[in-house]
């Protein structure tokens, strides 16, 4: 064990769900595990999507040896293209998982060429001064890994995300020989990052093979065309739709870009098996008998873009519908909300109900499972690895907070457990943990084309324009005499008026005449004040008000020379 | 049976969670059942709460005979005072519900000598044409009522919240017995109307029973003080935390101001028994030693004005902290989330535990059940009742829609199911039901002293500024040329400029220079269309801009004079 420091660095992930991004620091050398982004809550209106903040490693651009990925799923890669512009280093990552990566780059000239070193489950792979071995675990979708990372200071063991499932769709169950095995190094683990998604769930997370079931009997008792939205990197899922197709004669399309790529590169690469005879397109398939018919969507968490939000059409859905839904359609939501789409989701659920459909989804039938261990999985992986530290990865505080209590639960003292979140940097030095300083952990928005930069400061302004509106209210005055020459001029956005607005109006303008004759100072900021004390008295409302004071002279409106029609007081705009 | 028609007029709870409210009308005569109100999901900002749309009782109020109320509940009771503001008329209520209606109207001058008939469950009385009995059910509260109304079109059976709790904590099961009777009344029941909360629950709802294990093992270990957080009208969980803390030798005190008069009007009725010498008020209890110590607070929804949303801190938290969260606290969330509430309660529980609390609830602890019947249940109150029509309510269209698909197993013919949404009447003619015309079946938002109207449009703008943010620019123009007279002046709220903020204005500023030769018409519209064009070619975004034009005479800006300091464009406002 040498006397060098290994550094732990949190930049997504911890402290919430998704997003996940960590790196590894030994000495000059980085090595980052997983690109992940997360989905905006409701109340983060307008935001796309958004990414780790790592800020931290941007002078460290050069020290970064590369890029290693646990799996395929957006909340671990969602961000590659945002980090690689910044960090171009190769890519390690298993056959599936670099498919994907490659749909999400090869768009891009700058990057498309960097390397993405294939590596297979049993594989090690020396990264600077880190040796990284790829055990095989099962998760939602194929070819995903856990991390055994050898360094200088002891072996750190990162789960990735996982769920011990014995009868995993792709027949592969986790390697619990090479995870047991790493107990017994000289040594020791040195310290297990482990998944604390499902910290809460009591007992065993089902495998994914109980879906077929009721996948089968919902498919065989539709009396139409079979919807099924899910995630597009869900290639199990893809499976299990695509064989129950298949045994019951239907023919089945994918429907939605990425749907239709990734299926795409998931059939090339093998991990996806679907007869030719059975996969139609979807204008083909539109002009089959419905009962004949399986779609597979994106959309499963309510998305406005996706395919499931064109066709319920709530909450600002853009973009075509390629068909619609129709009375006999049978729509199965094979996911669950994502935390901040709950509403979302049954929203659109609510809306293709309104529309004709039946739409079946967990708890109605089983038709998703987690992707995560749940408690009794988590104690496994626990005893397993053995680690002589822990650090609860993936997951709110809440989560790690559980995890931390079920690894006491076996023994592991609380003194050698880190519940932290994202930033804060954890330190071992001669196989001791400490917590270091702290660094940029935040998140940044993604926005159109605009990555922003100290982003929480302008959500928390949206949310005060969209809590209390917003109140634009120009004042005409005669600059020779400073007094009020003419209408004044409320233009209003989600505030309504009270009944009466035009005595309220009215009520207001007095207010503002006499203001005007005491003003000193800014008298824009002045009017604000008067505005926002009279509309509060009167309506106990806060909306955001803005006052513009215009320059008019004697005989009417000066500004009538520009063509400028004088804009009247609106109720609601 | 009459040939007069019964008509039945959902305008609270059908088709979402919450805000329960319907109206019987037969003839000339209108009951009323119910008048809860709704709590805003979290994209509705700078709603209080929501309330039925009840517009269609405007100009009807001297034809409405009465309301009868199934429970004390805010979703079903919450809403009295505008109902008794527009409609004041007698109320019928059992005696707890009658005490938490009273607390409810007691500060209201005109309102609160409105009588409020008592009645016991057993009871007949007569409003009108209806004939409305009160029949005992199990429920989180006590004292809850199913009705039995019988009209001279036929008798309806109308649950009100329910669940079939063997073990509830006051000891009265519900009334079976005068619910299987009603099926074998000469004519049998015309129709059942019953709760769909939880139609997407397979099984059984447990007793409320098992919480009290759960809640006291919780305390049992707690080293420090235990603060349970509920419902403040949650009456069952006060007795089971106070009979919890009597065995455990700890005291009790009631923090919140619905919480402690809600318990007290419980205790004076007689529906909670805590003995005197276990009660104490905060300001003992803070002295006491934490060990010996239970707090009951409101806010098990995270909202920001609530005890515990004020403990946390989070989310625009309102109103003095009468404590601090201290290390050893052990918190326990006695409630699940309320649609729409998901994000909020989590993040509550996070920014607790961030406190150094440690917070328990379902599923960590088994500490919360729902009040509500799942699947197996509601088929048992269907083959109780043997309704000849059905109309699931309370709940969302997913839920209806599911309650409704039950009752078609239990061999209901569906064309005599009415899964219908607020507004939609139901009309019952010589036992017939068909569906009558639409009347104004949405939401009113209540937001400080202002009760909405077309609230709808004022929260979609809302969420266009939330999602775009806002672009405020005032042109300086020199009337006499038309040509630009000085700095153009950028404000943003919520609204990120991009890296090099000052290229972007100079080059907005020549675009707006340009403009100005060839405008006509509107100016304002003319500019207002040209900063729209740029920021979004630049940065693919679409926030809500306003464009004021100054004039500005040739020397420097006339408004000078009125001392009008000039605001520059600033980096996110």
């Amino acid at each position: 064990m040498s006397d060098q420091v290994l550094r732990i660095i949190p930049l997504g992930g911890l402290g919430e769900i998704g997003k996940n991004m960590m790196a590894y620091e030994y000495g000059d050398d980085i090595l980052i595990v997983d690109t992940g982004l997360m989905f905006p809550t409701s109340d983060m209106l307008g935001v796309d999507y958004i990414i780790p903040d790592f800020q931290y490693l941007y002078d460290k651009a050069h020290r970064v040896r590369g890029i290693v990925y646990t799996h395929g799923h957006e909340d671990h890669t969602g961000a590659v293209r945002h980090v690689l512009e910044r960090i171009p280093v190769p890519m390690y990552a298993t056959p599936l998982t670099k498919g994907l990566l490659q749909i999400k780059i090869r768009g891009d000239r700058n990057l498309k060429n960097l390397p993405i070193h294939e590596v297979r489950p049993g594989d090690t792979v020396r990264i600077g001064p880190f040796k990284v071995e790829f055990i095989h675990v099962t998760h939602s979708i194929p070819d995903s890994v856990a991390l055994a990372i050898t360094t200088p200071a002891g072996l750190v063991v990162h789960t990735g995300d996982y769920k011990f499932d014995h009868t995993p769709i792709d027949g592969k169950p986790t390697d619990f020989a090479a995870l047991a095995a790493l107990s017994r190094r000289p040594g020791g683990v040195l310290a297990l990052l482990a998944d604390s998604t499902n910290a809460d769930k009591p007992g065993w997370t089902p495998s994914e093979q109980v879906i077929t079931p009721a996948l089968e009997a919902a498919m065989r008792e539709a009396p139409g065309r079979v919807l099924v939205a899910t995630f597009a990197s869900l290639i199990s899922r893809m499976q299990q739709v695509a064989d129950v197709a298949a045994r019951l004669g239907r023919k089945l399309a994918f429907v939605g870009t990425s749907m239709v790529e990734n299926a795409k590169m998931a059939r090339k690469l093998g991990y996806l098996q679907v007869p030719d005879e059975v996969l139609v397109p979807l204008e083909q398939a539109l002009k089959l008998p419905p009962e004949e018919v399986v779609l597979m969507v994106t959309g499963s968490q309510g998305e406005p873009s996706s395919i499931l939000g064109r066709l319920a059409g709530v909450g600002g859905a853009r973009g075509r519908r390629p068909f619609s839904v129709q009375e006999g359609d049978t729509i199965i939501i094979s996911a669950h909300p994502i935390p901040g789409n709950t509403e979302n989701v049954y929203r659109t659920i609510n809306s293709l109900i309104r529309k004709g459909a039946h739409v079946l989804y967990d708890p109605i039938a089983r038709v998703h499972v987690s992707g995560h261990a749940s408690q009794e999985e988590m104690k496994l992986m626990l005893n397993l690895v053995r680690p002589k530290h822990f650090i609860p990865i993936h997951g709110e505080l809440r989560h790690l907070d559980q995890h931390s209590r079920m690894a006491q639960q076996l023994g592991i003292p609380k003194e050698r457990i880190a519940v932290v979140e994202n930033g804060q940097v954890i330190e071992f030095r001669r196989g001791k943990m400490r917590l270091a300083e702290r660094v940029p952990g935040g998140w940044v928005f993604v926005e159109g084309a605009v990555v922003g930069e100290s982003s929480i400061r302008e959500i928390k302004e949206r949310q005060a324009l969209a809590r209390g509106g917003l109140l634009l209210v120009t004042v005409p005055v005669d600059p020779a005499t400073g007094k009020l020459a003419g209408d004044v001029d409320v233009v209003t956005r989600g505030f309504v008026y009270p009944e009466g607005a035009d005595e309220f109006t009215a009520v207001l303008r007095k207010r503002i005449k006499k203001a005007l004759k005491g003003a000193t100072g800014d008298l824009e900021k002045a009017l604000e004040q008067t505005v926002k004390n009279f509309v509060y008295g009167e309506l106990r409302r806060r909306p955001q008000i803005f006052v513009t004071v215009k320059d008019v002279a004697r005989n009417g409106p000066a500004s009538g020379g520009n063509g400028a029609a004088p804009r009247r007081a609106t109720k609601g705009g």
